[in-house]
């Protein structure tokens, strides 16, 4: 084996104010690192671009904030090319925190680093039974527990996660209905991901749209954008409905955060705002994994990976997340 | 029996703008209503003042907007005084949908009026075993579910509905904070119900005082009062926690209403908020009703009615619901 004696990482130089910018980070080389026993290096091909980096860059949430200096955290999918453990061998095919980087170390920490089945398709790996997609399958059915014949709404209809929370809510019998931000998206949204229909926010009048379309209101509503949708929303809300708080990006990025002002109509639909993490439910991804893959195999689910090419690229692929300017997964192929 | 022969009634005269003023409500006599078969006539003799009226002045919630010209919806306590009905005995104490007048119509509907038992006082009939005790029985133990060894906070912990609600945290075996709006209040709420601890809001520092009453976050939040008291609660959540959405007194009268700016904190701690109403739970009332009177018994939990005498003084206590300056139980008594 021989692997190139530097590292190239992507570093944190500058807590992002507001918006992000390149500036933010900094690209530093340091040597290759070389496992120790009971360790292995994996050779990181794909990052996963995920908007909850946000909040790791600015402040603690529910994983410390990132240290100025440090690499970019990160999830992403790569090879074992050299093992000092029993848990992997040279070929595996990993996914797990590699960072923003080029190469890392796998201990046996296996929340930090887990071994996919032979014959895993990489970019299955980064986005359907990555975290968009673990999102979207725990999110949907654990938190929001819709069942047939339900209205289920999915802002973020387009994204990673939207597209297939929305597709699953297909498959277990309901009404969806999608939020997107351009036309072509609704398209797609409805197209390809065959929702009922899709509400282009930036040019439809959101809460008389809404109606319109859930006229018996929304029993869940699978959240990944927060502010104006999330008030159209609550505004229309089926009783005993069922907020998915699975993200907020249309607050992560520069502008204060706003509040949905009116929240208190959980009161008068006796209604649930509950918000989750993926990694409560990491003894549960081997079934999630074979129920997406099963679907994806199908034809029930469709998935979209839209993939950077070059390490050099990986701050403005991030920064795209936050421009509505993309759809489906976005990753960067290092290699 | 002898009646008068006029019924005195408060109705909506104007919609309130902004803070609710005496002017929005014009006094008018009727002819005292016979009760037809099937009916009964009762005597008012106290009504409940809640906040959730200055909802139904406004707008439709959970029920319909009050009509301009109609009576004010209300709960309120008499005694039957003539039947023409099998469900209603003469010198029968009801509780029921009264409205802001000192005679009503009983009719079959038992979810507008119910018989309470024989040796009811009339002031628990208003209080602990009306909507704010109700509120706080089922919001407390169906929606926040704590269990033993729990930190509880609880927001207008002085109040009707929150002081219960902190007792009944407290008996469950919780740790139980709340927060007031005055010093006097918060030595009621510590000495007299029985809190581990009190907040001023007005004079302390809510969410460095709220960290170091609660250091290991609140497992369940009781929400009387939204805005300030919300936002400090979310960010001092422990994993799981279940926020109570009762009532938001901050955000009814006025003010335009503010949402939580860092709601998905929900994500971070994997918690979640949720609204209820007591008509919901209207079959277990009775089992509530006897849960709530032992206890009353047993000196477990302590409960205080705030009087106020004569049917013209009914919109200057209303409008002390939204002043701060009131404890407790809120009601007229008309007779």
């Amino acid at each position: 084996m021989s692997t190139p004696s530097t590292n190239r990482q992507w570093r944190l130089a500058h807590r992002p104010q507001g918006q992000v910018s390149d500036s933010d980070f900094e690209m530093a080389d340091e040597p290759t690192p070389e496992p120790d026993a009971g360790e292995a290096l994996v050779r990181v091909d794909y990052l996963s671009m995920d908007p909850t980096i946000r909040g790791w860059l600015e402040r603690d949430t529910y994983l410390p904030k990132i240290e100025q200096g440090a690499v970019i955290r990160s999830l992403g999918v790569g090879q074992v090319v050299a093992s000092r453990s029993d848990r992997y061998a040279e070929g595996d095919l990993v996914s797990g925190m590699t960072g923003w980087q080029e190469w890392t170390i796998a201990d046996d920490d296996e929340r930090r680093m887990q071994v996919l089945p032979d014959g895993t398709d990489p970019l299955d790996a980064v986005g359907l039974f990555g975290p968009t997609g673990l999102a979207a399958y725990f999110g949907l059915l654990e938190v929001g527990r819709p069942t047939d014949g339900e209205t289920v709404l999915v802002s973020g209809a387009a994204g990673a996660t939207g597209s297939v929370a929305g597709q699953i809510a297909k498959h277990t019998g309901c009404r969806v209905v999608g939020t997107a931000g351009s036309d072509d998206k609704c398209r797609t949204v409805e197209q390809d991901y065959g929702f009922d229909a899709c509400i282009n926010y930036r040019t439809e009048k959101l809460a008389p749209r809404l109606r319109e379309l859930c006229p018996d209101g929304v029993d869940v509503f699978f959240d990944n954008v927060g502010g104006d949708v999330l008030e159209a929303a609550l505004s229309n809300l089926a009783l005993h409905a069922r907020i998915v708080i699975c993200g907020a990006i249309s607050q992560y990025d520069g502008a204060p955060p706003k509040g949905p002002r009116n929240y208190t109509n959980l009161i008068v639909s006796r209604a649930r705002m509950e918000g989750f993490l993926i990694f409560d439910h990491a003894r549960r991804y081997p079934e999630a994994i074979a129920d997406l893959g099963r679907w994806a195999a199908e034809g029930v689910i469709h998935h979209q990976v839209d993939v950077v090419e070059g390490f050099e690229q990986v701050p403005a692929a991030f920064r795209r997340l936050f421009s509505g300017d993309k759809r489906g997964k976005n990753a960067v192929r290092l290699s």
